[in-house]
């Protein structure tokens, strides 16, 4: 049940009036205890929208009390009045919860380039305060859609006592260096904020951080996880960070299959790779090829793509020696020729690309989407 | 009047019946001298198709006879047979010219991971040698196109009694490192090899090579630069590669315009950067920038996405101080909203996107297109 599936969170989803609908657009998560401990990772954009300044200062501290999100506009390009309505936002849920603005950490999604109407987004605090209940986590991760169809959570509960929640936003600008926008992950292991970061680093980097739809950065990525230390209970940092591994991964899995025009979800699998880092500059090269997302969207094994994206990276690879499989058919054995093109059947949504480097023994998988008509009708009608 | 325009050069085109169409798909391009000097730039892509290998091979001794270009076929990822293909190709024409196959350029274009059926190409060389002529250049560029909608040639003549003709195609695969698929360019001026290759690069590197439509780079990107020499003629260099970029600019043009699927033609200018190197890169991020393509074909004149782009780059410049003008207006002011918006007209084909970085004196041009379904239909149903 998303961020409220662990023990010390509450959290509400609200109608601000931000967005030209009567949906929701204000979320609040706030962790009741009683750790506070936290750690973020944030879009390597070198533009950051204000909430991501302010953020970034936040969990500098290593401890955040609430998180308050906002769909309807990102609040990025706003200069100094947009960072002042940031930190007054900050301020309101420091003064509702009667605590600190400086452990509020603030998120923001939409438009970019435009002021935040403020004189919604503040009393819809209060009403999200006054909303925050111990199952508020669904109306939470409503509240922060853009174009999601549909609200994206996850949870596990460890056999050692202690629950992993989170909800996720990305249909849009899922990016190279941050796949979804907004993430939010919350648990009541009692873990301190180093050990936070290091576990939140090492499952964004193999799963979210590699969701790749469009080659876009947002200025806006942000990744939260908080901890309430509310279960008692001291996890094994390794099993730890496998468990939020498969809540981040479940999550990218959503965020693939839901993002703008997608009809195939794509997975790019780099095998043979001299080093993890070939293989994942290889898989995002091969992610953000037009030509190739538009030969998947017409279900056209067009193997030659693979290659012309493979060739244009700087891995270690001999052109002579690289093998292409589509859908498990190797199209591609020995950089020419490999078998009949027509055995490969490209109707099924989940499309698997393998690419075989011989040069290593490292591997890794990169997630895209093809490129559809749907995909630019609404990025041209659609303002984010 | 394209590649036979100069003095001392003959071409043709043929139907070879590499297409699934009657049009025209082999052209033959020939130097009568008296000079051979002959300079090329190639695909920057390590996957490289076999004329592409081959043809590196003959102008490393700076001499061309005749080149031999086919559509309907890349020859692309084809091994060691596709290999010897060329070379037969090249070989064939060497015996109808009664000439060494060693000074005879092969270039290719289509899909990539198939064979050429040589049994129609060898005997369709022998019809062009018969058909060459002082008036084949349009036949020539004609026989080149694949989803060209129109043949692309230009010319200029000197003052000081010389020519500069040429033909070039690259509807689909115009290319970040190189744009067009293959370009001939051919001269009466005489000139060494030493002169012609600092040339050709000065001139594509402002041009041709700017030109990035989808950011994929091409398996079989050529651009052959051919002096006969015929009109007794030595100009200054600064002055032949003046004319020379002016011959590419023209064609730049002509590729930007016709384009696959393409609806504007955009103009990316940033200025204020700190390097030529700077200038280029951010130039090419806005150029790759999915989303941005799809706003500005929405006539939306979404500035935050030029920001997100640049901000994704590692040039030198201050969040804080980027300005971003779209067809004149100044919408965004110190990397926050500037100028109306509503002010911006994008209706017209051009689209002019400036940015101005405000770290340097330094400034490039990059061009490229919107994104369209259009785009997403011409490379989803035909292979390349």
């Amino acid at each position: 049940m998303s961020v409220t599936a662990p023990l010390g969170f509450r959290a509400a989803g609200v109608v601000a009036g931000l967005k030209n609908s009567d949906d929701r657009d204000l979320a609040l998560v706030v962790n009741d205890g009683p750790s506070r401990a936290a750690a973020g990772v944030f879009t390597r954009n070198r533009v950051k929208a204000a909430p991501v300044l302010w953020s970034q200062q936040v969990l500098s501290g290593g401890r955040v009390r609430a998180v308050v999100l906002n769909s309807g506009g990102a609040n990025a390009c706003t200069g100094a009045a947009g960072f002042q309505d940031t930190h007054a936002t900050a301020e309101r849920v420091g003064t509702v919860l009667d605590d600190s603005a400086g452990e509020v950490a603030v998120c923001s999604t939409g438009l970019i380039g435009e002021r935040l109407p403020m004189d919604r987004l503040l009393p819809a605090i209060d009403t999200a305060a006054a909303e925050l209940s111990r199952d508020g986590g669904l109306a939470a991760a409503d509240a922060i859609r853009t174009t999601d169809t549909v609200a994206k959570i996850s949870f596990r509960r460890a056999e050692a006592g202690y629950t992993i929640g989170g909800m996720a936003k990305g249909a849009g600008m899922l990016a190279p260096s941050l796949a979804t926008m907004l993430c939010v992950l919350t648990t009541d292991a009692d873990l301190d904020a180093a050990v936070l970061d290091r576990a939140l680093r090492a499952a964004t980097t193999v799963t979210l951080d590699r969701l790749d739809a469009d080659g876009c950065i947002s200025t806006n990525d942000t990744v939260l996880l908080l901890a309430s230390g509310a279960a008692g209970v001291t996890p094994d940092e390794a099993e730890f960070t496998a468990l939020l591994t498969e809540v981040c991964a479940d999550l990218t899995r959503q965020l693939l299959v839901d993002a703008e025009g997608a009809s195939k979800a794509i997975a790019i699998e780099v095998v043979g790779a001299a080093s993890d880092f070939d293989a994942v500059m290889v898989g995002r090269a091969i992610a953000r090829n037009n030509l190739l997302k538009c030969a998947i969207h017409g279900e056209d094994p067009n193997w030659g793509r693979v290659l012309s994206a493979v060739g244009s990276t700087e891995a270690v690879f001999d052109p002579d020696q690289v093998n292409v499989a589509i859908n498990g058919v190797w199209v591609c054995r020995n950089g020419s020729v490999g078998d009949d093109r027509d055995k490969v059947d490209l109707r099924p949504r989940d499309v698997t690309i393998t690419v075989d480097l011989s040069a290593g023994p490292e591997s890794a998988t990169v997630w895209t989407t093809d490129l559809t008509a749907e995909y630019v009708h609404e990025n041209s009608a659609y303002s984010t």
